[in-house]
């Protein structure tokens, strides 16, 4: 390596960059943005609608979802009860990173159990980040009828067992921050709203 | 609700927003790197320094630990062969996420082994995204000296079993994009030849 690596303009720190001078450089607050519904609800549609409207004002999302957290970090986790609690506490210490990192974070998951997104909001809680539950409450008629996997046809038919709203309970929320039904507002209006809601929260400007 | 969300300012965008726009918005490209070396070899050291040397320039970089893993994603993690393989597994995984999300993102592992070091290589080359592994090769005799936690001494005393250097091996890189000895490399050193790194592979300018 050569000579001249001398480092003059690097100032030397003890401990970790603070979460205030990373927002600082973001120009935002790091939050979880933790969506729950029934499948077809329009999670991941809200999500995405989100995370490009975000990013189309210079802020920095993400979401996590099935396409990258089922076939990665939890592709050792089946769905049993068991499974199915640590998919969602692994999920929920994840978003927790990012938010920690600044990013305004998004989790796509049906996440049907009030007990594991309570532990969830618990940790956000712990660590001192905000937690924004949002219900996605698109009634199951709806949902069902939309039916863009193809998987309620397979419930229904006995082919899927234990899903969500057929054969498996989904508990919503008792308080969540927010609820958008989807069969009222379109992905469009309820980025909106959310963003609304962030800019009041002042997580964004 | 009020009536005036009309969202007519955001664009509807169908799937995802884009590696490249992201990496645009930060003015960065995501990458891992993945610090691998003896306990009290100087790996956090050198992260949390360059870590503040980004920051000072505008990137964004995150440090992954035990401070953050350890208590958080992986507590229910113990030190079994097994164990330590999944360790490193969900590290790498969860690296893999906050590269693809635009962040230079830092581990501070011992990481012993060769095999799970590649696995998380292997993972990052699927996603396309940079791996760089950084071998901070400080001799056993110094991290032993330096003993800054106090626990070469209770292995050597066999109050801890399975300690790498002294009864479990530690396998060096075979190609380490970048090596580093702390006792010839100060900090800001080693922080400096890794940001000229960066830089020459275009990741941050």
């Amino acid at each position: 390596m050569a000579a001249e690596n001398k480092a003059t303009n690097i100032t030397w720190h003890e401990g970790h960059v603070t979460r205030e001078e990373r927002a600082g450089l973001l120009k935002q607050k790091g939050c979880t943005i933790w969506f729950t519904g029934l499948s077809g609800s329009g999670k991941s549609t809200l999500a995405f609608t989100l995370e490009h409207a975000l990013v189309q004002r210079g802020r920095l999302a993400y979401v996590l979802d099935g396409d990258n957290i089922r076939h990665g970090l939890n592709k050792n986790l089946g769905f049993s009860a068991a499974d199915r609690e640590e998919n969602i506490r692994r999920i929920g210490e994840v978003a927790k990173l990012f938010a920690d990192c600044g990013v305004l974070t998004m989790t796509s998951f049906i996440s049907p159990y009030r007990k594991d997104r309570d532990l969830v909001r618990a940790l956000h809680a712990e660590g001192k980040l905000p937690f924004i539950e949002v219900h996605v409450s698109t009634p199951i008629e709806t949902c069902e009828q939309r039916d863009p996997k193809g998987l309620y046809k397979k419930a229904r038919a006995g082919q899927i067992k234990g899903f969500t709203g057929i054969d498996d309970p989904y508990e919503p929320p008792l308080r969540p921050e927010l609820t958008i039904d989807a069969t009222s507002t379109s992905p469009q209006e309820g980025a909106a709203l959310l963003l609304e809601y962030l800019q009041k929260q002042g997580l964004v400007s």
